[in-house]
């Protein structure tokens, strides 16, 4: 049987390509994560580039952002099948990969959305409602339950704002140069979710620095 | 039996006065997330201020910024039994917060380290091995594996650095301004965690602002 050229690799080779363990390949294919390969007898199939790129994504997804098997099949289904324009397929991936649990009703609700509010005409941004409004709003409401929010929150979180502004500026700035028209919807999905672990990071790293400065002995 | 002014609630009035539902409370319990109440009877106990204020921690760690509960304990080990100076106690904190995977060795790795120096140098940290600079290249080594660094990466990085030197200069100074002595680790993990998620929600909430206007319909 001749090799079919798109898919030139077995199991093992995939594996030594992409870097991830056999066993791991297997249970993503099993998990409907992976497509299955060209199948080239009853036991035996074979894999392409395509495969490689998406089991780092899928790897990444999982092991570096941490998200869920279910969340990860809605962001490959937003990436194989976009719909509409750019700005609705990078609405709709946004939408998978954003946790929304929102505030339970109650005064510490309440004083949440008034902030997000206020953030959100300092920034010029409309403030609809969206999964991120919610994400940003439940977060808040448990920070003015738990009576955290000291003196300095509300300009703390104008800090916050303003720091969110430049990151996405940023990060459209990049999206925007990707030069693969095809991969443009993947690079913002894998910015979107691994910059999120890259800004908490670096947020540490500098509240190290901080830190030592004002508090150390 | 006289009531002790400091555990005046029955689990009834812990959950009506915290919102957490009694299948929660008693959860928590179980895991040892909450320390048990001033038993009155074989079958009853009491609870205080005290517990009102853990409960709302614990929830606020486990559902909205989804920490396992091993991570959990360990937190409230740093808040339970604080360690040398201020600053210990911060890192003691902030290393059971963040997840440190940190890259497999290869040419993304050593790449994800060397982005980290330069970033380091740029805003004036030392840059020390740690679990937060473990994050950052995990995070980074994935996204260039996947081949999603595009043209705009180097300046996109600074941008996200410059974001987090402001943004923890801001949470130190919150910190800082924080009135009572007893609650300043509390408020430096609360912000640490919680902070995470408003700060990744004011960014997908800029990102959509952004998205409109460079790719809407």
């Amino acid at each position: 049987m001749g090799e079919d050229p798109d898919f030139p690799m077995r199991m093992a080779e995939l594996s030594a390509t992409s870097g991830v363990p056999v066993p791991t390949v297997k249970l993503y294919l099993r998990e409907g994560l992976l497509p299955p390969g060209e199948r080239t007898s009853p036991n035996q199939a074979r894999y392409g580039p395509a495969h490689v790129r998406r089991l780092l994504l899928v790897r990444a997804l999982r092991e570096v952002a941490n998200l869920p098997v279910a969340a990860i099949k809605v962001i490959l289904g937003a990436l194989d099948d976009p719909a509409g324009t750019l700005h609705d397929a990078l609405g709709a991936a946004q939408e998978a990969i954003t946790p929304a649990p929102g505030p339970a009703p109650g005064p510490a609700a309440a004083r949440a959305a008034a902030t997000v509010d206020r953030l959100s005409a300092e920034q010029g941004w409309s403030g609809c409602a969206s999964p991120a409004r919610s994400a940003v709003e439940g977060a808040l409401a448990a920070i003015y339950a738990l009576g955290a929010d000291n003196g300095g929150s509300d300009a703390l979180l104008s800090a916050y704002a303003g720091a969110a502004q430049q990151v996405a500026r940023a990060d459209l700035a990049g999206v925007a140069a990707e030069p693969d028209a095809d991969q443009v919807l993947t690079t913002a999905v894998v910015w979107t979710v691994l910059g999120d672990a890259v800004l908490a990071g670096l947020r540490r790293m500098a509240q190290q620095e901080a830190s030592a400065r004002v508090f150390g002995g």
